[in-house]
């Protein structure tokens, strides 16, 4: 694990850490936010996972969430949304598939199975890497947007025992009924559109057993929301199988960081209240 | 003045636009962030002048400093740091001189006098074009960082009527005596020492008549501290002139937007103050 960089900020301190990921058998960056409370405690840890293209930078640079973070006493941890650069054919030939877009999901297509385990990597990886070595305890949220918040809602509803909360910005919520899931599952997963349920948040209301409550804001400008986002299935299925969601259409916000600035205070009192 | 791009945040609006400049002969491009209180009462201004290389997004960006002047009913205006990509030969050869680099004067010397004349389009050109196009008042604060620190000390001590109040972040105190501004005054304005001097601000400060209070943030971790900024020399002659200052060293802190993130919100409310 090595240091790239390291800021102060809020008292507390910004720091980028590159290692060799086994599960994705690549070298990873994650970022993390360390309230300087951290130096007395165990504090615990909200995932955020980023959309299409972004690194474990943007949210850090963008979203000012380190304010209330270090207020409220949680860590933030970013990753970069796929390993990088990995001589695979193809991999850098869209915004939308391949590189900066490893949707959360474990490949089973030979091209891509050896190094696109984004799921296993937040899921199981990260999180140990993260509790062996900074002062945490073993508590944890997660939240995400556009296809980070795809990947947020996936692994809560999958694993509700292990997260205390979760919520998201912007989610693509059916991704095997809109265009940018399609194209990633497919890519990923191949044909077998079995195997695409798992990774889709609307699919696993309906088998849910444990009702992980959900918290959304989304923006009613965006440019995505009727062609890739469309919540209405989101909303429509949580009232059908009775699952808590609370889904906030915030008028006239779009699909940028602006907006998940001026709501991310929102999330991460709704974390901090689940992590204590 | 053409609208390049408007997104919503915190209740009101970030707009950025392009216009032509009169002053610099050329085009420019400045952002504002109108509060949703704008839309029923004038609001006073802050303008942010920028350091090297940025333009008029960076600040927009990184320094999270909406959230407050939404609430303080502030509107912020910030610039690019320079016209860009005019053809003059060597205006994009260093990162600290043409391009990026307008060190927030009016330059002389032939080659740049045309275009490179910052200092009366902050100080002039774009507030008239501020108060005829958006629903503010005319009073004004201002601020910036590291150039734009400089920029903001020697527009407030030159003219301390026209602003309520002057803030910085890792200011350039004294470029005739230091590496960044001797090379930029020496640029825009030839050998001519004296006429540095009126774009210096511990040379300013001798000559003041109108004592504008000075407050500014300097981070002891900033890498470029005991060249490039020397804060000491605007101490010691404030000291010897009796001009109010209040300098906080602050401890760990580098010369990053984070650092600026950080401690934004004092200073949005120190200027909220001097402008009700």
């Amino acid at each position: 694990m090595k240091l790239i960089s390291k800021y102060k900020l809020f008292g507390g301190s910004q720091e980028t850490y590159k290692h060799d990921s086994k599960i994705n058998n690549a070298p990873m960056v994650f970022s993390v936010f360390l309230p300087k409370q951290v130096n007395d405690k165990k504090l615990p840890v909200l995932y955020w996972l980023s959309g299409l293209t972004c690194t474990e930078e943007n949210f850090v640079i963008k979203a000012g969430a380190q304010r209330m973070a270090a207020k409220l006493g949680i860590v933030i941890v970013t990753m970069d949304t796929s390993p990088r650069n990995l001589g695979i054919k193809g991999e850098n030939d869209s915004y939308d598939f391949g590189n900066g877009a490893g949707f959360y999901v474990n490949a089973t297509e030979e091209k891509w199975t050896k190094h696109y385990n984004m799921y296993d990597y937040v899921y199981q990886e990260l999180p140990v890497i993260i509790e062996s070595n900074f002062n945490v305890t073993d508590k944890k949220s997660i939240s995400g947007h556009s296809m980070g918040g795809h990947g947020a809602l996936i692994l809560a509803l999958r694993n509700p025992s292990q997260y205390q909360s979760v919520s998201a910005f912007s989610p693509i919520v059916a991704p095997t009924r809109t265009p940018w899931g399609q194209k990633a599952l497919k890519g990923y997963l191949g044909n077998n559109f079995e195997s695409w349920q798992q990774y889709d948040s609307c699919e696993l209301i309906k088998t849910a057993t444990q009702r992980i409550p959900l918290f959304i804001d989304q923006g009613t400008n965006d440019e995505f929301l009727e062609e890739y986002l469309q919540p209405q299935r989101l909303e429509s299925v949580c009232k059908e199988f009775n699952h808590p969601l609370i889904l906030r259409m915030q008028s006239g916000y779009d699909h940028s960081y602006f907006f998940i600035a001026t709501f991310i205070e929102d999330h991460l009192k709704y974390h901090s209240n689940h992590l204590k």
